[in-house]
């Protein structure tokens, strides 16, 4: 039986880093086996690209190499890990996949929108999440949070920046709202209980019932 | 007044190395002003990158993401380096550049011809060199040549791979013969007498005449 691929998505400081491990915990309790990932990252060259897009060395970048890095990424990962993963029967859990560069690269940096989903297409070779859960937050919020410690390339950008990243990931769900689905800010709790009601259709799919307490 | 764009092509062990620099000079000596780079490379976006696709550490890579990783290096370059010094009327040398990913991730890994140019289209902006130099030689010739020191991941490839990216370089002349003249291999200066004809017509419009002895 085919696994379940589930991404999470959304801005900095989101709280998707939480989301995502407690989702892999209640998952593993329920007998599932589970993968995480995140992108970019998740494979040796993944890992590499990370270091060029979020480490300090590279100030300045231009927007259609930023995306391709980003691409390259998602390539070797969705290719050589998620799709096996998947043919194994295995959930796997992605923090950020291809919708994270149509929202930063294609609504936020401007790079066009046709373009990045054609480019994610060849990266991923067509393989789409089953479900996509965005968190939405107040980029001036989400940003307040998030740069607590050092801020990375794409956290650094200005507000203005962000607020195109909120607005694209919102037109990608109401583009796909049976694939993409948007949950609000709140605590904690109250998020993991819409995290839990938005995936019940697919995991129940694959036969897997979650507790949202 | 626009600057002239100048690629150098064709299998490893090719002697692109040794006509480059042949060329730089003789286009110094001639009073123009030359600006030689290389890919992957050129920008330090471009030289992490090129560390993860020719260094020891990333022994396999899916094709798409080596691809995705040539061309994040080939946008930066072309877009922030290659397309400004154009403004600015020098002349650029690249040693490889589109075309070589045509030839090594298309006709030679097999990633379909039409995805590896539109791409590439993007990547540059659409920047097409004036005058392409293919140094054609037979692989088993080349690799011999190349791999004196250490090979790197694509010299690797066994002799058919390297076969495919010759006859992808062929075909590629084939199609564009106005941009892209094929120079067969032979001695040092007989290579060289051959790519001054071939860039003759260009360098001309420029203004610009060079000695073949």
């Amino acid at each position: 039986m085919r696994g379940v691929f589930i991404t999470f998505e959304g801005g900095d400081g989101s709280g998707k880093s939480t989301q995502v491990r407690r989702l892999a915990a209640a998952l593993e309790a329920a007998g599932a086996d589970v993968l995480v990932l995140r992108e970019p990252g998740g494979t040796p060259v993944g890992e590499s690209v990370r270091e060029i897009l979020l480490g300090p060395s590279h100030e300045t970048m231009t927007p259609e190499a930023e995306f391709l890095l980003f691409a390259a990424s998602r390539a070797e990962l969705t290719l050589s890990v998620i799709a096996p993963a998947l043919e194994a029967g295995r959930v796997v859990i992605d923090d950020r996949h291809a919708d994270s560069s149509l929202a930063y690269q294609g609504y936020g940096r401007g790079l066009p929108l046709e373009t990045v989903r054609a480019i994610n297409a060849f990266a991923t070779g067509g393989l789409v999440p089953d479900c996509t859960i965005v968190l939405d937050i107040e980029p001036a919020v989400g940003i307040a949070a998030a740069t607590g410690t050092a801020a990375d390339r794409l956290e650094r950008e200005d507000i203005a920046f962000h607020e195109r990243v909120r607005a694209g990931f919102l037109a990608i769900a109401e583009a796909e709202p049976e694939r993409v689905k948007v949950v609000p800010r709140g605590d904690v709790d109250t998020v993991w209980r819409d995290v839990v009601t938005a995936l019940a259709p697919v995991l129940s799919r694959a036969g897997i019932e979650l507790e949202s307490r």
